[in-house]
């Protein structure tokens, strides 16, 4: 290795350069990093004005980035990066329910409900019946399984997207499962959206010939002790963008029938089943 | 390929996303990026809570930025990277004076002087005569080229990190070469300093178990009609920190003798020679 910097040795001298005594796995994280991006920069032969943009870009996405939105995640996202990542950290069996993106818009402290509570407040959309069952590996119920779930309002917003819209915690709930392991609320079917697109995530984007549309789904973050936390969504099927998802969170196991019965109680009834995984269980 | 994304073909579901029609260098790059960002997240595993602090990491950086800190750039000089991408796009002949990373200081409109003329105004650091010439491949003298050059006073701060104190130009200057191709300008004796390194990078290098150090250097953005932009500097031989600059600037050829001459006129005298490449000229 070259004692100075050199274009061949550039991954080599940057990583020699940590310390002696540092955290292990951030060495391993760092020199990895490092590696790949140098790997990128010489697979393009990287251009300055494009190096220049870059940096323009990272600006501009940290400059767009509040308490309300997080501009970086969503870079993460529309890059497959997010989903990625969700994917190695939770892999899991055969026929236990997959994982995908968590997304910026859960909010903690939703109403707890009792079985078979409606959540849409607003009077919007159309009424739709939630069921199912949450059981093991084993097909056993899980008693105490706490689903936290929300959903997009009838025109593709979440609550916290329209802070002065009410009434509050509009299209979400939180429900707690009794020995049988069965779950029941109503909702509404929910609606296909567009991630937040007037910032330089959008902009990408557009230039890169893609759209920025999610297919329609109801988010649930479903605990239980003694069993893996579940990040989900539920799609629609039939949606126009379940082959598109701008942030690449379909998984083929996770698209919901969504029945039409318009039987005066509701317009649709949508069946689900969550299969939990125990704590230290993962895929063979 | 899955019709869903999957851990396995996670690179090839996000690249089919692009668009039929789009910039084709603009598909080139961002598919070698998704390529080696996902590679990454592969090959270290990448744990949940590691991107969550990336995203933290990158959220913070972009908070720093302003009119005057450029916390990306920093970013990408103390990963090697801005070195790298500048090695990417100036291969020079043997024998030609090789660039540097630009760095954030240079300002437009310093003032032009004679030959001979004083950079040093606040009358601080030890005096040095700064001497040679410019000249083509062949050492032929390069009439009319420009330098434009910069350096930290005495205390290791450039004017620009400053603005409060006086006089304004401090250690920056314009000088045009003549016939001769002959340069001289006194200034001081640069000093080795810190990058900022009270921000998120910062604290990046602090894990590493780096410091945040430059070597003393003297800046030079050298242009002549017909030839390649000089961006480089000039380092101080025998910096404690050549071995270890944080931003990998060095370079064997760009270390300068300083001679030490106490000789009424200055402390030191050091000479360099800046050798121009034709515009469209690369290495072999
Ligand atoms: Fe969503
Ligand atoms: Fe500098």
């Amino acid at each position: 290795m070259s004692r100075y910097f050199t274009e061949d040795d550039s991954v080599a001298t940057v990583n020699a350069r940590m310390g002696d005594h540092i955290d292990p796995r951030l060495r391993q994280v760092m020199a990895s990093l490092v590696r790949h991006l140098h790997a990128f920069a010489k697979d393009v032969e990287l251009r300055q004005e494009e190096w220049d943009l870059a940096i323009d870009f990272l600006t501009a996405t940290g400059r767009i980035c509040s308490d309300e939105r997080q501009e970086f995640i969503l870079l993460s996202d529309v890059l497959g990066f997010s989903m990625l990542v969700d994917a190695i950290n939770n892999r899991r069996p055969q026929g236990a329910t997959e994982n995908t993106v968590f997304g910026p818009f859960h909010v903690d402290g939703a109403p707890e409900l009792e079985m078979g509570a409606n959540i849409s407040l607003d009077g919007k959309g159309e009424r739709c019946l939630f069921f199912g069952k949450v059981v093991d590996l084993r097909g056993r119920p899980v008693e105490g399984a706490r689903l936290d779930l929300w959903s997009d309002n009838a025109d593709g917003y979440y609550d916290v997207q329209q802070p002065d819209v009410q009434p509050k915690w509009n299209n979400r709930g939180v429900f707690t499962t009794g020995p049988d392991g069965l779950y029941r609320f109503y909702g509404i079917k929910p609606v296909s959206y567009p991630i937040p697109d007037d910032g330089p995530v959008g902009k990408m984007l557009a230039s890169l010939g893609r759209h920025p549309y999610r297919p329609a789904h109801m988010h649930y973050l479903v605990t239980a002790p003694g069993f893996q936390k579940i990040v989900t969504h539920t799609f629609v099927a039939e949606d126009d963008y379940l082959d598109s998802d701008t942030v690449f969170g379909v998984k083929e196991t996770l698209i919901a029938s969504f029945e039409r019965v318009d039987d005066g109680d509701a317009v649709w009834r949508s069946q689900f089943d969550f299969v939990m995984t125990p704590e230290q269980e993962v895929a063979a």
